[in-house]
């Protein structure tokens, strides 16, 4: 028989693992980390240390289905002075303060000119915003409002010290390999430099998972991607095809330490065993009722719900990109998430690939009629009580619709009754040779 | 061209049938029914007298489907006694103070070994519990809690003189055959000893349905089953597996004469033409909204609804198995039901079956524009008021939707009209030559 | 590519077709119409001067599917004389004063005679009823109820001089060629009286609508049929049989000017791109909500939604026959209907004429991930704000659900995006060799 995932986690009576990955993020914290580069290459040398991923590198110029794999960006320093060589902004202070992907320069002109090139959050004075322009040839700085509105009128020195290079893409891969072939899919993208909920959060629950399920004996295996975003995806999506049709779930996993409630975005196709998994594990066991259909705005469930890939991968997150004001600023920093909601996050993923492990479809061996449970020592013995335990009704629920077409967790929710109970008294129909796999 | 059974029952100007009903069920209370024994063929001996029922024995040690048809169970008496001979329990008072099923034993114990073998219910301290343990090697005595609460801590002396032997399973049947082969299937159990509302009530509405059956003219052929629960339709659908493709409808009745209002709980299909035509009537004429979804836990359902079985086979109840107080009590006695609620109930079961008489599917003969309903005489001379009667509304529905999609109930629903009528006025245009069977 | 009408019609700036609208009923109010006759001739003929439409006639005794093409009615004039030859009811003053297709008579009688054949509302004791017999050998009087009571008990005179003789049945037709033979079949009835609501303003949009069309490419063919109710219809449909398959979607158009919501009434078939349509444009522009699922009564949609027609059309009004008071009586008079209702009315049958031409399936040519907009200049260039402007997110939904299997409404619909947005980006990624039709 298989050995399916327990529903239970092994994080129930402590939360040492909550201190670990709060530990991580602080760590991975201020490299400065891009769609390419050492930022990067530096965060997913720090997972080598808690799981063996593998690293790949994808030279620039390489063709990705519609995309070609950029040059390398490195940055070196960047700076503002004013007229008296004062350095009013500094990379090395904070790594928001360059667009990511600037060109170099080094320039003396008036504000004026130099505004041009600046961008803040008139509405968050004191934040500074994370700009990006992967594939413009420009460069700017982003700096709070209020330090903008200080500047005075006079000339600036701008000097971004960076190099656009034939180099590679680096992303990581992990697989947890189970009984089967068939895959779930894990994604969390890496691009992001000192930004904390988006997404060392997803960063560290997929590594904590991944060194999890390597010690578990599992059903299905699992492959996590720690990648850039979108070309990231893009890029793995484009070497790996030939996986595709193996790929029975998945989650897109970013955003997901903050204080609000878990919240799951379907897949495209909306109706898949990911999508029920996770639907039952928020609403039965977390609490939620965060539910969003897929639309093609987000993170990279975009990519893995494009049309010509159409997996069934849905996306896990707490307050969603865009919905929390911090979002894409200096100030989703360590503040913003807490110790529990990452350990919720990860009991949550635990509790849906467990679910997924073992929401099988059965055949009742014996399906006219009822079988005689109490010959079989399966039913209470003595008749005619008023109430009948949840396992007995969950034997009789299995026994009833058990016939190829509804999954366990169909029988659960048709029943009313939790899945892990279904679960196992599935495994006691089966050991009695009353159900078979469909 | 066919006679259905009128929508109108031979009941409504009169309640005579509730006082035999009544009667009936006054007679067989106090005989001491199990799932096999003397008990049950006196009760289906008696239905003899109401109509020509075919009694069947099946013999000990038959297989049917998963089970075996077990010794007969035989009962001559039962009593507790203390140390100075006082019965203070007697079989013959009350046949729920033995568990149904109990092995012979005359020895003398203790109170504290005696209260092994006792049931009571603490919460009604004034109810003898039922219980039975067909299938176990034990013995046991059902008394009031008060009454168990009151003995001396002394030595009683208790016997059950009864006998399991190689005997037979009883069950009776009667067919009321129609123009048809098709098939209606009634099933009530008939193995509840002392109980009134669960089923002698079940036992009562389906003999006197069955009676008047006879005497009328119907498209469809109706099959009454009384049997023992469980093993007694397990042993029915085993003997006749043959006949189950033509069953295209039917329904478990049992406990079906207390004040509650009637429930209707769906076939495991969940949209068949009995779960249709029973809504229809529950909710438009007998002002109930109580229906169910199946679930494998409650009476012979289970088994008609097994997935090797799945026959499009209903329960009609009132108040549900479990959820009256009194249920599997010596409280549930001739004081919880009443004739108007059993009245009641027969009609129900008459307008259902006429609904299932004549809920068919016709084509229209003129589908191109309306026909001309004026030169037919089928519509009203002058043109242009502002009001149609329901008849005319009535034609026009019928004849817009008899494209061999839409059943006459079907219709009636989408015009919110009464299925008689339509019924009705699908006679007048299949007289006009304007619908014919689809 | 398809020349798609556009969203916005040509009357949104202007009211002036409002005026021409009403100049129109009311030139049209007094013509004495009927299902045959001069009154509907002169009617069609009046419509030639703003349409070419083309008028048939179809001789008395034709066969048109179950109906035979009645004889012509030509009424000369209608009196009551009383005892001193004083006219209390003339049909000069009012033509609703006969009711329609009346045979001839010349006779005396009293009160109580005469009682039989006149018809008043005694509801509404100052207004005229409006009826016909057309296939029933009568002939009747309506006036007000007021009037009746008045009469004195004497002898009056009755004069109908009218004749029934072998004529035509005059229907006229108009068709605004598209670019494809798909065909939008739009029906409206012709011959009640004078009646104003009903239909002298379904008369008078759908001639504006096709005279608008006329001067305007479009993809889609449009027909427009002006002909009585039912009899008309039918011989429409008889006489076109093999146009039916062409007919793509369509609108019957009747008491379209009064101060109501629009109220569309769907195809039998329900779920059609008319019926989409309708109810994106209602619902979004004209802040109705009033839908009706189809049912065989009503006007002319009963023919064209008859089982062996089943075209998808349906019908749009304003408040329905027989809501508003007034329906059918002397009432429905100018006084009924607004120019701003008439416009608005015109608007919404545009609009939802665009929708269809443009409502269309396509394919995305880049379906693996998406494709790179920003080197197709058809992307923001900075990436990492906040807000996307909605036509890039209308981009994303129709690269994402471009798999032939969602209309460009229904992408607008799950993307809550305006139409005509979806529509012309639509139009910008085909140009961008992105999408291409399906």
């Amino acid at each position: 028989m298989d050995s399916f995932l327990p529903f239970q986690s092994p994080w129930e009576d402590s939360t040492s693992v909550g201190d670990e990955m709060l530990a991580l993020i602080e760590e991975l914290f201020p490299l400065p980390r891009s769609i390419t580069g050492d930022g990067l290459r530096q965060t997913l040398a720090r997972l080598q240390e808690l799981i063996p991923v593998e690293i790949h590198e994808v030279a620039t110029g390489t063709q990705v289905f519609d995309w070609t794999i950029p040059k390398e960006w490195k940055i070196h320093g960047a700076c503002i002075e004013d007229r008296d060589g004062n350095r009013i902004v500094d990379f090395c202070e904070n790594n928001l303060h360059v667009v990511g992907y600037s060109r170099p320069v080094d320039a003396t002109m008036t504000l004026s000119d130099l505004k041009e090139h600046v961008h803040t959050l008139p509405g968050h004075p004191d934040w500074i915003p994370y700009r990006t322009a992967y594939y413009d040839e420009n460069w700017g700085f982003c700096m709070s409002h209020r330090q903008l509105e200080s500047l005075a009128d006079q000339e600036y020195r701008v000097r971004i010290d960076s190099e656009l290079f034939d180099g590679s893409l680096t992303y990581a891969e992990f697989v947890s390999e189970g009984q089967e072939d068939e895959e779930i899919l894990i994604f969390t993208h890496t691009c992001h430099p000192s930004l904390c909920n988006d997404n060392l959060t997803g960063i560290a629950v997929a590594a904590h998972m991944a060194a999890a399920l390597s010690k578990t004996t599992h059903r299905l295996t699992y492959r996590f991607v720690f990648a850039p975003a979108t070309i990231g995806s893009i890029t793995w999506l484009a070497r790996n095809e030939g996986i595709l049709p193996q790929v029975a779930g998945g989650l897109v996993l970013s955003v997901i330490g903050d204080g609000g409630p878990l919240t799951y975005k379907r897949s495209r196709r909306g109706h898949t065993a990911t999508d029920a998994a996770a639907e039952y594990v928020l609403s039965q066991h977390h609490g939620s009722d965060r539910f969003e259909d897929f639309s093609p705005w987000g993170y990279d469930e975009r990519q893995f719900c494009s049309p010509g890939i159409n997996l069934p991968v849905g996306r896990l997150t707490r307050t969603p990109h865009g919905e929390y004001p911090e979002y894409h600023t200096s100030a989703d920093d360590l503040s913003v998430v807490n110790k529990e909601s990452l350990v919720d996050s990860l009991r949550a993923v635990w509790q849906i690939f467990s679910v997924l492990e073992g929401d099988l479809y059965y055949i009742n061996t014996s399906p006219k009629g009822e079988p005689q449970l109490g010959r079989r020592g399966l039913y209470r013995k003595i008749g005619g009580y008023q109430d009948v335990s949840k396992s007995q009704l969950a034997m009789l629920w299995l026994l009833n619709q058990s016939d190829g077409e509804h999954s366990l967790l169909d029988i659960a929710k048709s029943a009313r009754l939790p899945y892990d109970l279904v679960r196992s008294v599935a495994d006691d129909l089966q050991e009695a040779n009353l159900l078979v796999l469909a």
